[in-house]
């Protein structure tokens, strides 16, 4: 039997897996990122830990059928990035360092892109070879799966469904640069901000004041859970610009399933009702069957995806 | 060497083309689509049509590659169709009807995305393998190409640009059913409702008073060519709407080419000089290299795109 390394290298950690050919995850272990020096110690360390996992195990370079990476930026021909500023990397051929490295075969994606396809694998995805997945973190990411495969796009950008423009009226910039970003709305951060603006804006009464006017996204979910008002109206507004993003893209990708997944879905089922509304008025009729569901592989997601880069 | 049959069926009539295996049209010709006793006569029509060209060049089956045909509904699993108004239609199995007539192989898919397929191939998206076509013409349409194939979705409806909600404020309904679709702008008939109103509203001059108060998306073009002040703030708005939608896309697809095709799209250059600009501003920074371009191939991209279908 051949095996499967799947890495999820992030600004803080890379998370690894094993995996045996059927996808089913045999060890879990991370390593930390150090990003000093441009990052040049990076792949380095993720080799010699995958090394010194194989010699554990008694693994040989024939016993691995390949190593998936997905990476925090844009990746190009499924192998290099042209400049990561979260791990100090500037133009960085991934694939090659890698195999070179190792002499096992490696396959490079967005980390966005892998955790929709470690979903649509494993996940709440379903085996769907039309899915489309958003991530409510402290931004707003995403990944597109067409015809079974990762959606990179021309230059690696595909699946930046944070960037979509939800609103027009928007004064504040977005870190991108324009204004009006769904991650604006729908992020952690914007959700928070959402917040504090309803709480100044209005002298109602709400389980948020008791947040020392500083609520977090998840203060936000609680407290509508409770059936808190104003709670329940920052949600809505969540809810409709997400709603309304997803159901653009939807009537455009045609997906079967839309998974949303990230810190911010935490907050459960709850979540999917503000959602739900918004997304069914505004879809395409051709694609209203499609399912809007939570994601399930939590933080392994983005392994479980590259393992999957594997065996495309 | 073997050939190829292209089909683009229509309303009002099937096109076709005979190709060689380069994808040079040979021949090309038309038959009448007889919609009554629900449609029942139309893929006879077309299987008799290819016959009895395949006879008088003296070729036989195995002479063909195959056969493509674009047909003007969600197609499902690259064979069936559900339901298509247009041709009388109820379900029709269109891949085996036309196989079991003909005993040689056949590819089916949506005629938008045919077309889009076409325009990579031999058009003005000069092969992108990441591409996305809008086709402007009574309604809006359009299709996706994604890692060199249509994005078809999961049950057919991938493509549908025209039904992307664009206009919170809007209160006349699409065809559709919903309020507010990129169609109600930047069709023809959207462009010259769009014309009709500003005429109405103000007492402006402008040479679109000299059409009756009827002017068509072709007099607005027309006008704005003549830089008629009245006649540019129509395809200003419409440029907005489909700048906006055509930068949205682009953030999360990010293609390398978006090509806009359709009747409409006859106005030339000075179209995409209104959509540039809105198109520009919106785009998210990573796809900023994406291209905006007219169509190449007018009504023939429908036969190359079903053609080239036969070569996946």
């Amino acid at each position: 039997m051949q095996y499967i390394f799947g890495v999820d290298l992030g600004g803080t950690t890379a998370k690894t897996g094993l995996f045996d050919g059927n996808g089913t995850v045999l060890e879990k272990w991370e390593i930390p990122t150090r990003k000093e020096k441009e990052g040049e110690n990076i792949l380095p360390d993720i080799a010699a830990s995958l090394k010194s996992r194989m010699a554990e195990k008694n693994l040989l370079a024939g016993d691995i059928k390949g190593i998936g990476i997905g990476v925090p930026a844009p990746v190009i021909d499924e192998a290099y990035v042209e400049s990561t500023a979260n791990l100090g990397w500037g133009y960085k051929n991934v694939k090659k360092e890698l195999e070179e490295a190792l002499g096992i075969p490696v396959r490079v994606a967005n980390d966005a892109n892998a955790a929709a396809f470690g979903e649509m694998w494993k996940g709440a995805g379903g085996g769907s070879k039309n899915m489309m997945m958003v991530t409510l973190g402290t931004g707003v990411g995403g990944g597109i799966i067409a015809n079974g495969r990762i959606l990179d796009g021309a230059r690696g950008a595909g699946g930046e469904i944070g960037h979509l423009f939800v609103n027009p009226g928007e004064e504040r910039s977005c870190g991108c640069g324009k204004k009006g970003c769904l991650e604006q709305y729908a992020s952690a951060t914007g959700i928070a901000r959402l917040a504090q603006e309803m709480l100044e804006e209005t002298g109602e009464a709400s389980l948020l004041r008791n947040t020392g006017g500083n609520p977090t996204a998840k203060d936000v979910f609680d407290a509508a859970k409770e059936e808190d008002a104003l709670a329940i109206k920052i949600a809505e507004k969540f809810g409709m610009y997400l709603g309304h993003a997803l159901a653009d893209l939807s009537t455009v990708l045609n997906p079967e399933t839309v998974v949303i997944g990230g810190g911010v879905s935490k907050a459960g089922p709850v979540l999917l009702t503000f959602i739900e509304k918004h997304f069914r008025e505004h879809i395409f009729r051709a694609s209203r069957d499609v399912k809007l569901v939570l994601a399930e592989l939590g933080n392994d997601a983005g392994i479980y995806g590259a393992a999957r880069l594997v065996l495309e």
